[in-house]
């Protein structure tokens, strides 16, 4: 069996250490086809969030405890950078962190595309799962937001577009938002081995991450979409939403800025049925939104708290088996 | 007073604190023209031994005991990138140091000039000197060597140039060498503010650097040598060998490379006298090299350890007073 994921960072990584670990035992393999509308060039260097989430999480090397970075983690280079006065010092940039950020920009620079570099990194980690970024070319998430007057630029423009990173991290979210732009995704092409890794799925599952700014952004790359739709896979989407609530995270700040209700249902509408031009065969949803309907998908419950890996390897076990007895075709 | 000093690192740097509080009690001002034949990139980063050594040294970040690099040093980023088999692992790059290479690569990267960048930087540690680079391009010291059977290359040549960072770090200068090439220095250009410093100079010092490959590739540069050598200053060098051994560093297996004879005598006549084509006008031996002769070279013998501030500053003083009394016109 071949399982293809769709996934952001922190939450992805831990549905896909479940993944894994179901893998193992069902002689699955998988590919984790990962967000990269959060990277962001800092300090001349090439940070890429979630594809180190997963390779850390995966890895053994993440911090448990703060959730993001990795374990034992230092900041003397980030004191050291504001003491220069570098700007920005609102990304908290760990030692050990820095050291995979100068091997990823050392061969990006060296002409290497950011898949091959992530399987080099990868060697070290040894993930146990297939990562690859959605694409190799620049895809970036920004939010356009309502300035507030002190910071306006000197045209005086009321509404500007900035990178993920800064309206997240620096502003909480919290700036008036009207809408995510995915700079680039015109343009991107889906990174070497998405396409066959798509064509090949015997089950895709979308993590229960941000809808909107870790899944929506690898859905962007047209080709990718369009593989995922035209696939001969399920597809089993794993709700990010619990009671009316995010799991972790914003996705109820990015729901409210495209008017979705966050709500299971709401994001299962925001994915579409793929009967309807959307991308769901399948929607898992916890038990305590049991009732949600979404037309044209099956939907499921099951209890999906992450709470440990047996739990998790119990939601994918449940993914699939929403797959293989109520998918596609039901 | 404008004193301008053409130095090399770590005993450049210690110099250069003579000089400065040599120049807070005579109210002179003082530039200080620093080698980048040592600069090197690895992992991306631009790294400026010489120029760092002066700022942390001048700016009370050094660490005396090690000799070079921050105090406080940490060495996580290192370890990580070893843990990713990333090479060189031979060159010693601490945390701080790191977010020094930073800011220097990501404003050179954004056009910025390495003049500039040393400038922003020393915004930072004020140096209480300024601190200019001999030139904005690339000038880099390179050694020819002979290289072991079992290292050479597929084309199984016996002669390699290697950067002088592998020769000295890696190799601890002990590879049988031919010779020094300064890689760039025929296109080299003098930094801004270098043939200004020098044509408003009233008096030149070399530090007692390493004379082959610290004030060389400083001089490698036409225009700079020009300028020294038909500027109005005297110019007055610090002797770095003392009876037969260099105070500090490799400046015995350079001058050997050169069969220069590693004495005060033997570096003053590689300077050659500016009467003959050379650049000296005066020459500060140690007391126990107060016999040697330079023909053209008005010679001086003073206590020559920088064994602290004050050994330092009364060096500087009897450097100054050979400029003043005996220098060029004698």
């Amino acid at each position: 069996m071949r399982i293809v994921v769709l996934s952001g960072g922190i939450g992805g990584a831990r549905f896909l250490a479940g993944v894994r670990a179901y893998a193992r035992t069902a002689g699955a393999d998988v590919t984790a086809v990962v967000n990269v509308g959060d990277d962001v060039i800092l300090h001349g260097l090439r940070i890429c969030p979630d594809l180190d989430s997963v390779m850390y999480t995966l890895g053994g090397g993440a911090d448990p405890e703060r959730g993001w970075g990795r374990a034992g983690e230092t900041w003397t280079v980030s004191g050291e950078l504001a003491a220069y006065g570098a700007e920005p010092t609102w990304f908290g940039l760990g030692d050990r962190d820095v050291a995979t950020h100068l091997v990823r920009t050392t061969m990006l620079s060296a002409g290497y595309p950011l898949s091959a570099v992530t399987e080099a990194l990868a060697t070290r980690w040894q993930p146990g799962v297939r990562l690859l970024p959605a694409t190799d070319d620049r895809l970036e998430t920004h939010a356009v937001v309502t300035v507030p007057e002190a910071e306006r630029a000197d045209d005086g423009a009321a509404q500007r577009a900035i990178h993920f990173q800064e309206w997240w991290i620096r502003h909480r979210g919290a700036l008036p938002t009207h809408r995510f732009v995915f700079v680039g995704a015109d343009a991107a092409k889906p990174a070497p081995g998405v396409l066959d890794a798509l064509a090949g799925a015997d089950l895709v599952l979308l993590a229960p991450s941000n809808p909107v700014v870790s899944i929506a952004p690898i859905l962007a790359v047209a080709e990718l979409r369009d593989a995922l739709v035209s696939g001969p896979a399920p597809v089993v989407g794993v709700s990010p939403i619990i009671d009316g609530a995010p799991v972790r995270g914003m996705a109820d700040r990015c729901l409210a800025v495209l008017e979705v209700p966050c709500t299971a249902a709401g994001v299962a509408g925001l994915y579409g049925a793929r009967a309807d031009g959307g991308i769901l065969d399948g929607w898992l949803v916890d038990e305590t939104d049991a009732q949600s309907a979404v037309p044209g998908v099956t939907v499921r419950p099951a209890p999906l708290w992450m709470t440990d890996e047996a739990a998790t390897v119990a939601m994918v076990r449940a993914a699939v088996e929403l797959a293989t007895d109520g998918g596609r075709s039901a």
